[in-house]
């Protein structure tokens, strides 16, 4: 197929642009990657793994956003499997395994398994229940999924309607769905993949003097087969499908599922912390769910770095190609022959991406916080001792809230910053977007958990008013009893001298908004009795406040530390402190009346936010380039002919389309009078009406 | 397929809530649907042609989710077909079909027909090339494209690389393609469809002395044939085809295009404004391109009409759908047995949806003051003369910015507020929203083209500051000349008294807020000769306070116009008064601070903006039902189950899983160790291993 276009260069060699940007920045990313990255030996690990993935056709990303959602779900299978086998094959442990999902970068149908599924009877199973099924699970001769959520119930879990009666004469209990709303909804891999389903169903016992009369006990975990093994038929009284297109997740079977009247045996209820008597059929209940709360921050710490690294990937395309693309000579210049300015130097480009660029640091030094808080303390969290961890635990909720929001809004403002090219498939951001597009809905409701912050922030609140003098118990304590002591005397403070940024006052002013606005709530709560409903946007805002407080305090805890730096050079050093000033100060900047009207900072310091962020990303964007390939997102993974790492951007686009693209292999009848839709073909345009 | 799902009904009855919803509001719908959408008969007409193509098969939009892209774009072809062929049938006008192509809701193959590619030739032909051309067009005997983007460049037209030199000799223009960059990309109809196509050319003449070097004279269009017109295929020395998939736009065949030393007709270049002589080699322009200034104005009117049924359509899902949907009961109640609540009762998801059902409404009577100031002077237009328009002209492109922005950012908006389902295909914004989200981009960026309203508004401060008492030619002078008047005496104004809101007042903090910036930015340019650069952001934001000033007083306007409103019982009125304050007081919230540095507003009243907002989304809470029935959304264009008119939301959702989706057609082989994807077939995982 070689034509005239085989010897066509692009005007501006994108390569020998990236090679510049390169040699312009005395950043080493190879540095910044360790410093970054080494966490569990993830830098080799993905080395080692994208090797192996990229040699493989079924894992070649090439075709994808020419698949059907049905084909997608057939490749999800395929790979999954695929997946399984590699494991065995190259002896790939439970990290390699989940790099490799990463890399994959779908959701799998086997996803479930070792995650939702393996942990809840590992964690809520009895040790009798855990001995029988965690073999079954850990060799994948059964495949499960977690069904909790229902077409009428998400985030009020005990709202849930699908019901397990006890049956005292058979000893089994009844499954059953009284509604359609009752219907299991969303679970990923039921659609079409699991064998065995964790069914979370309203436990329902029958009273002592009227056995008609049934008392619920709440939403609790039962452990069901639900297709036959060999033939993968839903076992009669129960329908199971997937649940069709959404906007992403096309790989994954996310199902429905409804009961009728079906029986499971006694033993399928999870009884480490519940149990129903099989003889008296009485109900008891022990222990705290003690180990759910240490793991929940650790999942929530887990969805910080993932938010990260899909921020660094919509960075890292946007950062590359917008220091590739030329538009337009500067304005105000009167030399005709001054080539196009690079569209990564335009401010207006600038504002859109380096504080996101900034941000994905000031996620990391949150998220490794909160690893490290969690490991130093896993004993103690495992004997049930959560003080060390307490208020982050709280705060984890307004820090998974404001992390996938910020994720998730960055992939779109890094799109639209890309202009034309953006809406591409060459962006490789198609895929991410609608993908990711499901996190602030899930694990918890972007607005809806910030009232799990607030309501801890208002209790704290209240402590340090009734006990001002108390010895503090936390970080958050100390800074209550501060602002409780200071509040009558605050002067609102500069945080830019001059064109000096005061780095500790930064950190202090958004500790001071975080406190005052905690206070607020507290006086409209407590004091003010006002209804809870009424406060829920106030709520809502100072969970965010909050949540940007502790990104702030632990971006500079880092930088500061001399154990988290030493192993940074000066000059990198000092770039990262510019990006913690850029997110600072533009995070101050879009809030800025809520910095004011706090008393945090002075009028003058906002006045001159504009000009001092923009001085900040001219320091940055020499580095730019640098500090998006510290990130060491592999090409494999970017799939993107735009963010490329050699800069052959639109060699790449140019290839994708003329060479790669199935559309262009088949002729059309464009005549309107003709029904048929292939030229020649005498098809009649029955082909694709026969689809619909 | 009859089972026991068949006789299950949701628990909370969505068709009674919607009954119950409408009972409770006194607006009349229908009343003011007419006051909305009576323009061109739109009404009737979207009645007669939705009831048509609802009876088509073809049409039906049921599986559109579940085709590939490929496919796709041969269902958009069949369709466009389809529409011509109906056309006749029908006896439909341009309108009917523009209303088909509305409903039917996918870019079409042959949109660019009588769109870029009929009103180019219709407007930059001669008179000659016109008689020639139109009846081809008319009769749609060749299918047309525009091919101005190229790879390379977008937005700077003058950058095209694509030449056409005149060969004095051959009387011939000699197209080509220097480099991979000068390809034609993007252009609609031109991958797999197109016959013709409109090509945008840097033209280029020889010299008088020395024929061998080339002088360049500018972008100039020709009307170029691609493809032969019985076999469709590409015509020697032309590569044409399909860019590939994209974010949206998948029933459309954007298109790439290079050409290798083509030989193109003296006739080919569209002459009116611009000739090479046939015999001389030399170049004349005549006139201005004065018609299209006009047309720009209602193609940018019509912008803004549409983008207004778009946020209708993504709100009327979102505002039915949460009106149904409960969950929690309020969190102060003591009563068990209360029923959760809808969650358009929570403050938390009213901030996101009602503040953009405001904006439908602000959209509107914007768009509206458009189309009739482009009619009422479209003669003097025709005559070049302007002066009418002359603002409007400038704005426009600070209109097309600011509300396809509010657009494409409410779609997203409304699916985040509608919780888990808003993630699933049911919500019936996956496809408006992936096809809306190029609207930011195409027809001028969103960022890149707020500097033509700022570097207006520049231009008529600095008129105003030189001349102060100049006779103003339009409001806006006005408005400059008394900010001038008034600023050294300046007092921030109350735009609130007590829960009395200030419709006057809002008008004019919006007014003078705009002067301010324009103000400021004249000061940063004309006086501190600031490079034009280091401008982009503030005339950025300039831009976007200039046009929210537009839609506030135009809102404004329509709502104290007895003739604009005079169809309106007081209800009504009164419920679109509290939308119009709900728009701009949430507007003035989310940019406090931009009203309080420019003197606008007070403290005092930015302070109690939060507390109004939640009482003015309280009285139109009861209504909102009402109000999205009003746009008169038919539910095939929806096609959304979450959004249906009849509210039977989690029939339709269970009825698309569990009796629609092919997925469930099939039985798949979930054991990890053999390669076979579905049971029993024995495919080895071949067939989707062959799509890759």
């Amino acid at each position: 197929m070689s034509d005239f276009t085989d010897n066509l260069k692009p005007r501006h060699d994108g390569a020998a642009t990236l090679t510049a940007e390169r040699n312009g920045s005395l950043i080493s990313s190879d540095e910044l990657s360790k410093h970054l990255l080494s966490r569990d030996g993830f830098l080799p690990r993905q080395a080692r793994i994208v090797e192996i993935l990229e040699k493989e056709k079924l894992f070649s990303k090439n075709q994808q956003l020419n698949l059907s959602r049905p084909e997608r779900y057939h490749l999800g299978l395929a790979r999954a499997k695929a997946l399984r086998r590699m494991v065995e094959k190259h002896g790939w442990d439970h990290e390699d395994y989940r790099m490799a999902e990463y890399l994959t970068d779908e959701m799998s149908p086997f996803h479930l398994q070792m995650t939702m599924f393996a942990t809840t009877v590992r964690e809520q199973a009895s040790e009798e229940q855990k001995a029988y099924w965690m073999p079954k699970i850990l060799d994948w001769s059964i495949i499960g999924c977690y069904a909790q959520s229902e077409l009428g119930h998400g985030s009020n879990v005990k709202g849930l309607e699908t019901q397990a009666k006890w049956d005292p004469k058979a000893k089994e209990f009844v499954l059953h769905s009284p509604y359609l709303t009752a219907s299991k909804w969303w679970n990923g891999a039921m659609g079409r993949t699991a064998t065995h389903a964790i069914v979370v169903a309203q436990l329902l016992l029958p009273g002592k003097d009227n056995p008609a009369q049934f008392t619920s006990y709440g939403p609790q975990p039962f452990i069901v087969q639900i297709r036959d093994l060999k033939t993968h038929q839903p076992l009669p009284g129960i329908i199971v499908g997937d649940i069709g297109p959404k906007y992403g997740y096309a790989s994954m079977d996310n199902g429905y599922m409804l009961f009728d009247q079906f029986r499971i045996p006694h033993s399928a209820m999870l009884s480490r912390y519940a149990e129903v008597n099989n003889e008296t059929g009485a109900f008891t209940k022990r222990g705290h769910h003690a180990v759910l709360y240490g793991s929940l921050t650790f999942v929530r710490a887990q969805i910080i770095m993932h938010a990260r690294l899909i921020l660094a990937r919509a960075v890292t395309v946007a950062v590359r190609y917008t220091a590739i693309r030329r538009q337009f000579r500067n304005r105000d210049s009167k030399d005709e022959s001054e080539p196009e300015m690079a569209i990564l130097d335009y401010p207006t480009v600038q504002i859109r991406i380096l504080p996101l660029l900034a941000t994905t640091f000031a996620l990391h030094y949150t998220g490794e916080m909160m690893y490290d808080l969690y490991s130093r303390t896993r004993q103690s969290i495992e004997k049930g001792d959560f003080s060390a961890i307490a208020e982050l635990h709280s705060a984890s909720s307004g820090l998974k809230s404001l992390c996938t929001t910020l994720a998730a809004d960055g992939i779109e403002t890094c799109r639209r910053a890309m202009g034309g090219h953006g809406f591409g498939g060459g962006s490789g951001l198609v895929g991410i977007n609608a993908d990711y597009l499901s996190k602030p809905t899930v694990e918890g409701d972007n607005w809806m958990i910030t009232q799990q912050v607030a309501a801890y922030l208002i209790k704290k609140m209240t402590a340090a008013v009734e006990n001002p003098d108390a010895p503090p118990a936390d970080a958050l304590d100390e800074l209550f009893q501060m602002y409780l002591r200071d509040s009558g005397r605050r002067l609102p403070q500069n945080v830019v001298h001059g064109s000096e940024v005061d780095d500790e006052a930064i950190v202090d002013v958004f500790q001071w908004r975080a406190a005052d606005l905690s206070y607020r709530a507290y006086q409209s709560r407590i004091i003010e009795k006002k209804s809870w409903n009424s406060l829920l946007i106030q709520l809502h805002k100072l969970s965010r406040a909050y949540s940007e407080q502790i990104l702030i305090t632990n971006f500079h805890a880092a930088l500061t530390n001399p154990a988290s730096t030493s192993t940074l050079s000066p000059t990198t050093h000092s770039v990262l402190r510019s990006c913690f000033r850029l997110y600072a100060l533009f995070t101050m900047d879009n809030e800025a009346r809520s910095f004011s009207s706090t008393n945090a900072v002075c009028t003058d310091s906002l006045d001159v936010l504009p000009d001092t962020i923009l001085a900040l990303m001219a320091e940055i964007r020499p580095h730019a380039v640098k500090l998006v390939d510290s990130w060491a997102i592999p090409d494999y993974l970017l799939d993107s002919a735009l963010g490329r790492y050699d800069g052959k951007v639109y060699e790449k686009l140019f290839d994708m389309a003329h060479r790669q693209n199935p559309l262009n292999q088949v002729t059309f009848n464009r005549d309107w009078r003709s029904e048929e839709i292939v030229l020649g073909s005498g098809d009649g345009g029955k082909p694709i009406l026969s689809k619909l």
